[in-house]
């Protein structure tokens, strides 16, 4: 059995051949890296006169993602995007990965190579060392724990405890599509009630959304040294409990129209064929990894001229209003509602999603 | 039943509660912290013209601790020390923490309390910041992932490709001690052959010694300011396997000399009591945290002078031989005898320990 042969191999290498293999696989690494994988410490010369971003994310398994809806490749891509993007978010460059990972038994060297694979084929697109990590045997599932250093001009991050009232609320791509393409991989594992009439390309298109996230790191930097935004956040947790960090930290409230938020065909499309309000999943669904940012009406003018150049479209979906206010949604009926934290929450019973 | 209520208030606190719950706590940061807990990244202003050091470590419950050995303040200031010594191992300062953790079920928001107190007691120490993290929720065993930002001045870090053949070569403090205090614990656990000649001191030494290591940064930061030793490592996988480091990647063999491995009185006494060798513990042994470094002979006389600076002593346990010679141990008869990698390995079936 080629499964049973190739996680012997991991027996056989042991913990310091597959370090030594990871290094030469993935370990190349640019000048500023004196010292990647293979010391006590990686050792970093950094570029002078800058701030560092520091930033980590765990990925355990059972909980943020499952090997029979996602490749090792997908594992090791969603595991780099959750990072990039609260560098994004920052609006700041990424620089240096550290990847630890706790392997259960069963798993081959082969799976874990692909793993890597996907965390690097995201991170080298920015130019991402990967420097260091730890391997660890696990006693039951996968567990990916990435840390990233980046580094940004001083005084140009974008925080989340600077948004003004007033300020438009804008976001990057469309919103619900990784949720969407959760529902239909769950559903293809539990033969569940899938979307049939949806189209091949529309489920391959949420599917992607939400196993291949593009982190929004050019429309983070434009916005940052441009100078256009007040406040961002990365949507990692959900529209709608993510919206309530930046108003918590910046002391405002805020008002969403409904009718705004940007939804690509294919999430209207699954939502119709699910007979639901699409505005729901661009609210609840986490895992899109878009920027939500605040702007402040002067520089409005500015931010539609930097569109083209982002790489995303930027939609503005609501104002920031005074604190009082609460954070509301307005529907397209016009009506104000409460605008509850729908989000995904760890130890908390999950959010209905559908 | 408290521990019942206990756990049931972390689902009322959540993920954003237990957060800001650990920044109330745990958070509190120097005036090179711009941003700590609460935003997408930290953000920290560096001090300039240092080389920065990364590292991270990860620690999986069943495989590097158990609830039933070790308290959750334990776990914690173990995970922080098993970072810290990386640090100490390249003769720099450490300053930043990420802390990542994934919490099964049934813990309670008083154990992940206990578990951030462990760490901040270690770092404190040592004024290091927790800046970040992740907390997330665990299908199965709880799991801690560090990663450490440390710095050194230009040109100082001691690496593992340094070491050449004279060299002598040293160890601070005592060897074996952690190992022979696991023992003790698990043990006690299983009510298995315990040592009831040991004396209860020497019991709750060895026990510490695992529980709460010493990581050597002061004998670090000596060793890289007076520019006395040219590799060093730390012990953290047990001194066969991590001499091995040295060796492979410094491109030389090394002698280490059986009889004058340091051994504290209470593993001696230990290994008495089991009728085995104490060298074998101190070979073998992992998670000591103590330093390895090796020491050019023109130095040896500085390091002397130095060893009442270092909170530890430094006791020389060999040299460092040609690439040729391999690597090995002359026993007390004069003997000379290969010296085999005997520490712990992930992924491989553990070396038999006693």
């Amino acid at each position: 059995m080629p499964r049973t042969a190739a996680a012997s191999s991991l027996a056989r290498l042991g913990e310091f051949g597959l370090i030594r293999r990871l290094r030469a696989k993935f370990g190349r690494t640019g000048p500023s890296v004196i010292r990647g994988i293979g010391d006590d410490t990686a050792i970093i010369r950094p570029a002078p006169g800058r701030w560092w971003l520091l930033t980590t994310d765990l990925l355990a398994e059972g909980i943020h993602f499952a090997t029979d809806t996602a490749t090792y490749e997908d594992i090791g891509y969603r595991a780099a995007v959750a990072n990039l993007s609260d560098i994004a978010a920052m609006g700041g460059v990424p620089h240096y990965l550290l990847a630890s990972i706790a392997i259960p038994s069963g798993r081959s060297a082969a799976d874990i190579d692909r793993l890597y694979r996907g965390l690097m084929r995201a991170c080298r697109r920015h130019r991402v060392d990967l420097v260091g990590g730890d391997t660890s045997a696990s006693r039951h599932g996968l567990l990916v724990s990435i840390a990233l250093i980046g580094s940004v001009e001083p005084g140009r991050a974008l925080t989340r405890d600077a948004a003004r009232a007033g300020d438009a609320i804008y976001v990057t791509g469309t919103l619900g599509d990784a949720l969407a393409g959760l529902a239909l991989l769950s559903a293809q594992r539990t033969r569940g009630p899938g979307s049939r009439t949806l189209s091949a390309p529309h489920r391959r298109f949420l599917m992607a959304r939400h196993l291949r996230p593009t982190p929004r790191l050019l429309a983070g930097r434009l916005l940052a040294m441009r100078r256009v935004a007040t406040a961002a956040i990365d949507l990692s947790d959900g529209l709608s409990g993510d919206l309530a960090h930046i108003c918590e930290q910046s002391d405002v409230g805020a008002e969403i129209e409904a009718a705004a938020l940007p939804l690509s065909p294919a999430c209207r499309a699954y939502a119709a064929s699910r007979r639901m309000d699409p505005s729901r999943l661009a609210l609840t669904g986490g895992e899109d990894y878009e920027l939500l940012f605040t702007v402040p009406p002067r520089h409005e003018a500015t931010l539609r001229r930097l569109s083209g150049k982002a790489g995303c479209r930027f939609t503005r979906i609501g104002h920031i209003r005074s604190k009082a206010f609460g954070q509301r949604l307005r529907r397209p009926d016009g009506t104000l509602q409460r605008l509850a934290v729908t989000s995904y929450r760890h130890f908390e019973r999950p959010a209905s999603t559908h």
